[in-house]
Order: C-alpha cells, then sequence, then structure tokens
C-alpha cells in the first residue's frame, strides 16, 4: 500500500461508526419511487444525499426539480487540468412487499452478521454512500480532491428513470466529462472484484386485457363468457414456452454472437456461477433455456419475464368471478444489440397475434432502456482495474451483468466518454427481495477502492 | 284472483314502503363471509334475520353457533296434518371489490329506476326477505300459517358452506320436512317466470406454484431462473383451450346426453339467451365451446375459469420482480353426474401432469359442491308452477341454471325430499359484481309469489 494512503485508512477506522450511521438514517428514509404516498419520503431522501455532499465540502449541492422525483446534483471542479468524473447513483429504492417475509423492518436498518439489512442497502443507497465517504476521506485527508467531480443523483431508477434521461439529453453541457462512473453493480463473490463490461437493455411493458363490460359469475356466465385471465394465460404461455424460448418472430434475428473469449469464459464458467444461482435461488435445476451456460443466458440472451397478474380475486376464500379485465405486468431484458423501442414493436405485434378471440388487447410500453457494451482498454477502466488490485489483492474479472442499467447506455449515447461500472454488491443481497442486505466488509472496501480509484484517475 | 288473497294485496301494498326499510336496514349490514375483519357484521346480519322471524311470529328463532358464522333456524309448527316445507336462504354476501366502479357504496342501499342497489340484494338477502315478508303477510291477514314452516339461513354459502353441510348431515332429523324451498336463483326476464330444474356442482380449487425460495430481480436471475407466474400461466393454458374444451383426461367421460326435450329447448333457444347473453355481456361474440348450444354450455356443461393470480408485483409502476411463489383460484363448474371429489382427483392429477419441470406445485381443494336434477313431476313443483303462473299470467319455463348451490345437492341427498328452486332475481342482477341490484317489482311479485305458494301447498 502506498504510504500516502495511510491517513485515508487511518480516518475511515476512525469514523466507521459515523459512516455507518449516516447510511442508517438514510435507509430510514423510505424513498419507494413507485408508490406515490411515499412522494414526500423520496424528497426527504434527496434532502439527505444534499446534506453529505455539503459535508464533503462540495461546491455545489442542489435539489433539481423534475415532473417526477427531484435529481441531486453537486460539483466540486477546483482540479484544474485535471479530469473530470461524473458520479452516478440513485437514492429511489423498490417496494418492500411481501413486508412479511422481511426478519427486521425494511425501513429499520439492522445489522447481523456482518451485514445491514434495509430496503436499498445493497441498491443503491449503500453504494452512493460509499462514494459519498471516500469523498468525504479524500477531502478530509487532502483538503482538496485531485480530480473535478460531478455528482448526479435520481429517485425514479426503480421507476422507469424517464426524469433523468431528460435532464441528461436536454443539458449535456452540464455534464461534461472525461469519464462516467456508475456505483449499482456487484461482484460475484466478496473475494472476486469485478468489472461490468456489458448490460442488458429492458423493455417493461403491462398486457391488458378486456372481456365482458364487467365482472362476471362463473356460475350464471361459465361457458360463454371471455375470461381475461384465462386470455393472459395463453397469451404468456405463447409469447415463451417452457424451455425459455421466446416466440416474438424477428427478435433473435439480431442478437450478436458473443466474443470468443466471452464465449470461452461463458462454457468454462471459471467462477462456478451455474452452483451459485442453484445455491441463491434453492432449487435442484436450473430454468431458461438449457443449451446455452448460464452466464450467456443472464448476459448475453434476451429473457422475457411476468412479474404479476391482475384481476378477479385474490384474498383469502373463494370468489367466482369472471373479471372484466386483466392484466399482465411483462418484461424483456435485451442484449446489446437489441433496441428497446423495435423490440416493443415486435412485441406489442405478437402479443395481438397470439391473443384469443372474443378480447381487447392492449398493450402499454411502460419504460424501456438501451443496454451497453464497455471497452476494458480505456484508461478509467484501468483505473477502477488497479484500484479493486490494490484493496482486493488480485485483478478484478470482467463480466456481463443481466441487469438493465438505462443510464449507462445514456451516458453513452449522450455524454460520449468510457462507463465505468463498479459495485460493491454481493450476489446474495436480495435486490428487489425481502430481507435486502449490504455487506459491511463491502461498504468499506468500497470506499478504499473508491477514494483509489479517484486518486489514480488525478494520475493518468 | 281468489277473492281469498284480496286482504293479501292490501297488506302488500299498505306496508310497501315499510318492506324495502326492512330490506334496506339489512343491506346496510356488510355481511361478507370470505373476509374476516367482517366476521361481526356477518353475526349481525344474522341477528337481524332473527328479528324479522320473530315479527313474523315464528315459533322460535334462534342462532345456532358453528366453528364458522351462525346458522338461523326458525320453526312454526302450529298445522297439524298439514305438509312441512323447509326453506332456505343465506345472509351472506361477496366482498365488493373492485370498490371504484360502484355508482353508489355497495353498502348504502339505493333505489334507481325502479331497482334496489346494493351488495346482497340479490344474492341473497333480497330473496330471503321475500320469505319473510311472504309469511309476514299470511300470518298477519290469517293469524296463522297455511302450513309447517321450518327456516334454515346461513352465513356461508359464499365461502364454501362447511357450517351447514355439516349440521344437516349430523342433524337432518330436526330439518324434517316434506319439501324443501331454495330462494337463490333467477328468471330469464321479468315477464318470464322460471323454476330451476338442474343445477351445476363446483370444486374450487388454488393452485400453488413455488419457485425459487425466494424473490428475484429478472435483471441477475433472468434466463436461470423458475417463475412461478410463467409456470402458471403454462398449467392454465393447458387445463384449457382458447376454444372452451378442457383436457382433464376422464372429465367428460361422465357427462350425460341430455334429455331430447332439453336439447331441443337448448338449441331452439326460444328465450333468446343467446342475444341476452351478448347484451349483459356487451360482447359482440361468446367465448367457449362454440359446438354447443349456449343455454347447454352454461347448464350442462363442465367449464373451467380462473378466478384470480397471486404473486410478484401488481402495484403502480414497474418492479421486475420473479417472485418465489405464485398461486392461482381456478374453478370448474360440473353438470350433475360429475362428482365434486372424483372430479378433483382428476384435476390435481392433471395439474401435476401438465406442470412445467423446475417448480413445486401443489394443488388445494378449497370446497367443492354436487350438482343436482329436479323432476318438474312433484306436488310442490306443481304447487310453484300454479303459484307463478297465477302471478306473472304464464306458466313458468323449466331451466337448468349454471350456479352452484351445494345445499341442493346435499337436500337431495340427506333429506330425500323435493327441492323447489324458485328465485325472483334477473339475469342482469350484477351478482359477485359491482352495482349489483334487485328490481323492486321482482321483489313484490316475489312475495305474492311465495305467499301463493304456501297457500297452495296446503290445499294438495
Amino acid at each position: 500500500m502506498a504510504t500516502n494512503e495511510t491517513p485515508i485508512e487511518t480516518y475511515i477506522t476512525k469514523h466507521q461508526e459515523q459512516f455507518l450511521e449516516d447510511l442508517k438514517a438514510w435507509l430510514r428514509i423510505p424513498s419507494i419511487s413507485t408508490l406515490p404516498e411515499h412522494k414526500a419520503d423520496v424528497k426527504h431522501a434527496a434532502e439527505y444525499a444534499i446534506g453529505q455532499l455539503q459535508r464533503i465540502g462540495m461546491s455545489e449541492a442542489t435539489l433539481i426539480p423534475t415532473n417526477g422525483h427531484p435529481l441531486v446534483y453537486s460539483e466540486w471542479l477546483k482540479a484544474p487540468g485535471k479530469p473530470t468524473l461524473l458520479i452516478y447513483g440513485h437514492y429511489d429504492v423498490q417496494p418492500v412487499d411481501p413486508i412479511e417475509l422481511w426478519e427486521s423492518a425494511p425501513f429499520d436498518p439492522t445489522i447481523r452478521n456482518g451485514n445491514i439489512y434495509a430496503r436499498g442497502s445493497s441498491d443503491d443507497k449503500g453504494q452512493v454512500m460509499v462514494i459519498f465517504k471516500a469523498l468525504e476521506t479524500l477531502m478530509a485527508v487532502n483538503d482538496t480532491l485531485p480530480i473535478n467531480i460531478k455528482v448526479l443523483l435520481e429517485g425514479e431508477e426503480e421507476a422507469g428513470g424517464e426524469s433523468i434521461a431528460h435532464y441528461i439529453t436536454t443539458t449535456p453541457e452540464r455534464l461534461g466529462c472525461d469519464a462516467a462512473f456508475i456505483c449499482d453493480t456487484h461482484m460475484p463473490a466478496a473475494d472476486m472484484p469485478a468489472l461490468i463490461t456489458g448490460l442488458r437493455g429492458i423493455i417493461y411493458t403491462e398486457v391488458e386485457v378486456q372481456g365482458a363490460t364487467q365482472d362476471l359469475h362463473s356460475g350464471s356466465y361459465g361457458g360463454v363468457a371471455p375470461n381475461p385471465l384465462h386470455s393472459l394465460a395463453i397469451i404468456i404461455s405463447r409469447l415463451k414456452d417452457e424451455d425459455g424460448h421466446i416466440h416474438i418472430p424477428g427478435l433473435y434475428d439480431k442478437v450478436r454472437k458473443p466474443h470468443p473469449q466471452e464465449q470461452e469464459f461463458w462454457e468454462k464458467d471459471p467462477l462456478h456461477i451455474k452452483e451459485a444461482y442453484l445455491r441463491e435461488m434453492g432449487v435442484n435445476q436450473l430454468s431458461g433455456e438449457l443449451e446455452y451456460p448460464p452466464l450467456e443466458r443472464t448476459g448475453g440472451r434476451p429473457t422475457l419475464e411476468v412479474h404479476g397478474i391482475s384481476g378477479g380475486f385474490v384474498g383469502e376464500g373463494a370468489k367466482t368471478v369472471i373479471p372484466a379485465v386483466a392484466k399482465a405486468k411483462i418484461s424483456l431484458r435485451l442484449p446489446p444489440d437489441l433496441k428497446s423501442q423495435e423490440v416493443f414493436t415486435l412485441f406489442e405485434k405478437t402479443v395481438h397475434e397470439v391473443a384469443p378471440a372474443g378480447v381487447t388487447v392492449n398493450v402499454i410500453n411502460v419504460h424501456g432502456g438501451e443496454g451497453i457494451i464497455v471497452s476494458p482498454d480505456s484508461a478509467p477502466i484501468q483505473a477502477a482495474s488497479a484500484a479493486l488490485a490494490e484493496v482486493y489483492g488480485k485483478p478484478p474479472v470482467f463480466l456481463r451483468e443481466g441487469g438493465s442499467i438505462p443510464i449507462a447506455a445514456l451516458f453513452d449515447a449522450v455524454l460520449h466518454v468510457p462507463v465505468v461500472l463498479m459495485g460493491f454488491g454481493l450476489p446474495d443481497d436480495n435486490l428487489h427481495a425481502p430481507n435486502e442486505k449490504y455487506a459491511l466488509s463491502q461498504f468499506f472496501n468500497g470506499i478504499r477502492t473508491v477514494a483509489s480509484f479517484v486518486q489514480k484517475l488525478a494520475q493518468k
């Protein structure tokens, strides 16, 4: 370890408790962006971030109003001649249902077995706090930052991210930078640092099926009534078969063959991802397209999932209703060469084609985002790689991630700078599920890594 | 009209307002039997019925506690040598969701265009009130009743009816009678009186599918994770195709060919049921097995319906969850020759056979009930037929009803007496749906008909 890092280590050790208290305070704010009743909480979480940025000593930290939840923008540009890094994160969180499966309340951050449990602990408040604390440490130790920093946080990542997309495309000059850094990904294991070189895009849709003009009694009308729930089941079963093949004509045409090195990595599976998936999911066999290696299925193949079906009666007991309307939330994950709008058009066409007669079908494009492929050869990626190697004692692996971070594609397309996707989550962090957690060791190693990454960027 | 009916007509006219006020007061009690939070309301509705029975002058009116909601039992047996009629009804109601589609609140009975709108107005409080007021009128006018009367009401008709089934099978001696009368059915039109000669049975099931041990993020696991919602869609699509054919091996084997007269009635469709169905449902084409006449499909054929699918996320916005567990409520309506337990066994076996690999499936038998066929030749049916002809000016048609009234099959099987299925609901009463209503003209003609029916039974 270089000698100029000792004060950094000292500062981190001394402020360990405070760092955790600041994270806990943030996690206590239920900033669920998809639920209108939490609108004030989302704003409160944004304001908390501003307080943290002011504490670091950033020159500016402002709330930017939008049509939805506000953006947080902050900058410190007092390192002339040095590169500018744009850092992105989000302060909104997923809903918490099913609430009854949480061992401790989702907004009462609790430390157990070296982890902090709370909704947003890993996705993404914990990771954004890593950045705050890395910058705070650098500023406290050196009374300055080694490079120029811009921070842009959003509160709608879990709700489509429309406002930030609008802001980036209409205000690119304010965001001018030499590299972008997104801290919203994970590593395969705590002893296996990783950088993400590919992300899937997404389309998120709602398929609405209307049968009769009103709910009907199955005793009187069963046998002559259209049943939108049954129609939806047929549509869904025709969109994807039990072997994971998606039956949307044209969908697979543009899926690029993977790079031979990637192909080899996926097939050899040196990370034993297959076993990890089985263990993490608690199942005996993997689902999906068995003819492709698991890493290719989650990183390089389009997939289709149903997230919820509403309509009719799902309460306790028995109600013999045939609902007038039923809806399904269905999304597709897309490898980088599939463009979301094109895929939505194919999807919509197919849904209409496979829908049974006697019902009216409407397909809604809830939101979409593009995938991305990043080159490992750029200077910022090399700096991140060196920082990870320094803190974790081994060089990172380069991975594709199955999740969608539309903002990465936007940075790529609008700002034309290398995008560093470096995160400290772990595969068992229970993102979007009960008992979300963030490992404390990853939190502190994350702070060390980001501090080192920022310093190394100054040396380039 | 016979001269001895004039005082009856006078009494009904004079007490019209009071009859309606009594009905409204009962409808204001939200006796939803499937929702535990309404347990006290259900009891309250039972107590209200007891007050009405006492007002008539019945010798006894008691609440009978059960493991679930109480039964109401009442008797008047002071007509020695005359027949005894056992009258059944239910005082519980269906849930009210989707509440936003009600034009007036479901438990604020409102009169519009000659109808009373409220949950339970037609199913079944309004029809039970017809009986109360017919008996009240006879007793008020004659100071006695022409036959012996037993009344048995339940509060679990919409929740499986377990308690009354237990009571009838364990206490048949108390219910000894010469005929049973169930007032929980409808007529094809207000000018077309009807008696029901057949009812379908039912099995109500829940199919539970378990994938991973916890909810997963579709970005990280889409492509390798089992999706229970998708598995359910496949199961449902394999159980029934889009042409209404149920693919449960053995199901159709025991469906008896209809009587030639019935067949002719169904095919000729003199009631123009097809047009009525289209109009009532607001659709351009009927669904189901198009090769069978509509009346046969709803009255004589087995049908399968999905009533609700839970699991995952159905709130506002987008959540990319792959749920650990998903459940579907699925029921089958069964013509009389299909026994519910046998069909459940076939259903359960088929669900397991058609379920995709990689998930665990559990099939729960929520409740079941048998169908019934009634002979039109028995004395009580003849009396009911004559009463309807007298009040409506034309003889009734004999119909099969698609709905299930398991109690009818129980009376048939345990008490071995003719079961009269005569009700005054109309097809557009919105049973189990928003804006349930009961026509005021049917309410008062029902009172006249039941009073006449009871008198005619005395003459036999």
